[in-house]
Order: structure tokens, then C-alpha cells, then sequence
């Protein structure tokens, strides 16, 4: 016989019911969810009406998801949970590039573009060289890295959030190292910009003090043959949102240097050497 | 400055980031979530397709939920989280009957009968006598007391699940009781049904070897000037759900004896005192 609910043994009256041999990883994680979630009711004395509060918050951020938004991804980013779960999953030694969110705006198949080419299109924003190698731990130059490169606009937008507007791949491009592992290419200095906030993620946000900005990046994916795959961003050094950013991307060994150049219409430069981990 | 995010600083990574002084107590349970919503995922290593995995049962759930419909607080209900949010709310002094879930199918406004009237209304079902006395934790009946009472029909449905179906407040009515304290009616011995198990919660029951049922029970709405609200169900003593009840609404105290007498046409005879506490 089992025992009834009681306050006290409330997280074994619900665990035990849990039948682990069918999906044994979903009631291992399911388990521990419900010991966190009822020692956070009774740590904080939830009262009936934040309880309802609560469903209502939930259930808006559900139906706020469509094709085009993900207002879960929102509040995850925004409760730092998003970057837990990379960090958790991508610990590196010491030298290795670090992990940071994917973020949403990421698209498959870019083009494949030849070195210092440029990926703006619309020719708005400050220009900006980028460049640098792909190595591996003992500095070792790696040949063949694809690195997929992606920024918003001067306006704060990325392409897909502007169809119509934007050329189609703006700021936008892949780029494979040679057996100098050197990468180069131009695009622009980024600038920040806010998450959507119309929804029940921004009314949080509001009722906490924060704002809804993330401090200027631009994003790298890198992959190798043989390498673990890098998901990262570099931060524009001197932007005000670096010590802010709404969800947490920022580390400090990823924010870049962006220096002044002014080399023909180039105005900034921004040097960056990614170190990829073997497999 | 504030430090940037790391694996192990991230509570305080996050927490520090919001401005008490909005909403003081909305900082200070957010502030408590996100501590055991990291440590939830720190001590069972999530990974990244787990994450993917939360958000979109989460995204689903909040997507099943309409005016009828309400996936957030089954899923509430199933982690035992509204029963512990019950619990810790109406903590009573020994004596006093104890609360349990309120229940999706209350209907404000029903119908006021008088003493020993039937709430079936449909002729389906076996026939109970419900009867007792609502007093106080020295056993002074209670006067004027408010016994809202409303159970399912011997279908397992309630009336507002079946409109058009079963007749307008079909098993269910309110009681006011005398100087004597006492209340009666005629109801029927209600049977146990499965909440809806048809969207994103009953496939997550499915995968913990979880059955939907509730053991059968009467729900009831006790009020009285001077004294709390009581939110209770009685339960049916020989019910099988009575160790399982998907939502860990059963309590000891609250399994009821259900007689067989066969007086006439009723067939039941299920005696309960109710024992109220002074505000
Ligand atoms: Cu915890
Ligand atoms: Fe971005
Ligand atoms: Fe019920």
C-alpha cells in the first residue's frame, strides 16, 4: 500500500506512482523535476492566488508560440535556463572557444562564400573585417572548418525577421579554412538588439526591471571533422548591454576586440581565433 | 559590475539581475524558482534534446488548453503540485476536516434545495443518503453553514461535461443548514473517472505507467460566517483508484463509509460530519 498525499512526504507520494521501467530516463528526470518544483511551493509559501497567476502565465506563454515565435525558448533564455542546459552540456578545458546559445535565427544552407568576401547586402551598417584562424588545443591549424557566420542588421533585425525587406541571406555565410586554418570576411559591426517583448515574457521582464536587449554579436557555428561542434558568438567589446544581456549569453572570453581601421570603406576590424576540442 | 554568467554562478547570475522594488514578491518567488530550476537541471544533467523535448510538451500543452480545457492545471494536478499548493495553505488543527482540489467542474450558483431533496436528476445510478452535521472544532453545530455539494453522474460525467445531455445542475445543489447543524440529501454513489487524458498530459502519464482515474467521491463547498472556507471531497471507502488517484487528492480522513441500507429506492447510506475552524 501506498501512502496518501501529505505535505510532507508530497514528492514520495508522487514519485513512487512513477513506473521506471517503461521510459526510465523520462521518470528519472521527471522525478527530480517534481522534488525541485515542490521544495521551491513549500520554500516560498505559494499561495492559491500566485498558483492561478502561474496557470494563466503559462498558458499565455503557450499560445503565444506560433511558426515564427517561440515564447518558451523566451522565458527559458530569459530565466538563464537556455544557457544552464549549454553550459552543462559543452564543458571545455581551458583554451577551448566556449559555447554560448544558438538563438532562434540561424538558418540552414547558406551560401558558401570565398575568403574576405562580404556577407552585407544592403550595404547598411559599419563595415567590419573579420578574421582569424581555426585550431585545435595545441594550436595546430585546421583545414576544412566550415564556419557558418550570421548577424543582424544596422537596424537590429536579421533577414528572416524582414523577408521582403532585407536581401535573402543578409549578413549571412559559410566559409571553409584552408590548410592555414585562416578565416576572413567581411560584414558589419553589429548592434543590439531588444527579444520580442510584446508578450508574457516581456510583461515579466517589465514587473522585474530588466530590459529586453542583448548586447551586439555575431553568431559562429564551426564545425570540423573530428572536432566537437562550436556554437558561439563574439561581443562587440564596447557595447552597453554586455553586462546585461537578457539572457546571459555573454562570457568574458568571448567578447572581441573591434578596433577603428578605416582601410578604404572597412572602418573596423575584428580578429578572433576559434580553438576547437577533438572528439 | 556584475559578473557574467557561469555554470556554477548561475543562480546568482540571474537573480541579481532583477530590481526588488517593482513587485517585491514577484522577485522574491522568481528569484526561488529559478534556484531550483537550476539545481533541477545541474543535478539530473539535462541535455540539450531534453530541453528541445520540455519545450515542446510545454508549447503543446499551453496550445490544448480553451475555454473548456484546461492542460496546465492537469499537468499541475498529475505532479501533485496543486495538492501541495492545497496543503500548504490550509494547514488545520487536528480535528478540523481537511481540505483537498477544488476541481475543474464547480459551477457558481446552483440551484438552493431543501433538506433531503435529491441532486440527481437524471434517475441514473444507485441512490445515497448523504447526511451530518456541520460543526465546530468544540462540536457546536454550526448554523446557516452553505453545503455546496456536486459529484459526476453514474456515467463518470458532470453535468456542464454533457450539456444538452444530462439536465441543468444535474447532481448538484446547495444545502443551508439549521440550528442543529444538520444537513441531508439525496445524491448518487458516485463513480471514478479519468481526467482528460487525450492531450500532452495523458501521453506523459502514459509514459510513467500512470492510469487517468480518480477514485469516485463527492465534492463539497462548505462556507459559514466566521469560519474557513472548507474545499473537500468525501470519497467512496471500497473504491480500487483510492491509493492512485492521479491527481493525490485522497486523504485518510476523507474516505467516507458508504452503507448499504436499501430504504425504499435509495440503496446507500453515507454519514459525514464536517468540522470547521474559526477565521
Ligand atoms: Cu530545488
Ligand atoms: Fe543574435
Ligand atoms: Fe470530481
Amino acid at each position: 500500500m501506498q501512502g496518501y498525499f501529505t505535505e510532507q512526504s508530497s514528492v514520495e507520494a508522487v514519485n513512487t506512482r512513477m513506473d521506471k521501467s517503461i521510459n526510465p530516463r523520462l521518470a528519472e528526470v521527471m522525478g527530480c523535476l517534481v522534488s525541485h518544483l515542490h521544495a521551491f511551493a513549500k520554500e516560498i509559501h505559494l499561495t492559491q492566488e500566485e498558483w492561478e497567476i502561474a496557470i494563466d502565465f503559462l498558458t499565455r506563454t503557450g499560445q503565444m508560440c506560433n511558426a515564427e515565435r517561440q515564447e518558451f525558448i523566451l522565458l527559458s533564455d530569459t530565466l538563464g535556463f537556455s544557457m544552464l542546459v549549454d553550459a552543462i552540456n559543452n564543458r571545455r578545458p581551458k583554451g577551448a572557444t566556449e559555447n554560448t546559445v544558438f538563438g532562434p535565427f540561424h538558418v540552414d544552407n547558406a551560401p558558401i562564400r570565398k575568403h574576405g568576401e562580404t556577407i552585407s547586402l544592403d550595404g547598411k551598417g559599419e563595415s567590419c573585417l573579420y578574421e582569424g584562424r581555426v585550431v585545435d588545443l595545441d594550436g595546430n591549424p585546421i583545414e576544412g572548418a566550415r564556419i557558418d557566420v550570421w548577424s543582424d542588421n544596422s537596424e537590429g533585425f536579421y533577414d528572416v525577421q524582414q523577408p521582403g525587406i532585407q536581401p535573402k541571406s543578409n549578413n549571412r555565410g559559410i566559409f571553409v579554412t584552408g590548410p592555414d586554418g585562416r578565416y576572413s570576411f567581411v560584414g558589419i559591426k553589429p548592434v543590439s538588439y531588444p527579444i520580442p517583448d510584446d508578450g508574457p515574457v516581456g510583461q515579466m521582464l517589465g514587473h522585474l526591471g530588466r530590459h529586453p536587449y542583448r548586447p551586439a554579436h555575431m553568431h559562429f557555428l564551426v564545425t570540423a571533422e573530428g572536432f566537437q561542434k562550436l556554437v558561439t558568438h563574439t561581443f562587440v567589446g564596447d557595447d552597453p548591454y554586455l553586462e546585461s544581456d537578457t539572457v546571459f549569453g555573454v562570457k568574458e572570453t568571448l567578447v572581441a576586440p573591434f578596433e577603428r581601421i578605416e582601410n578604404g570603406s572597412t572602418l573596423w576590424h575584428s580578429p578572433f581565433d576559434f580553438v576547437l576540442v577533438g572528439r
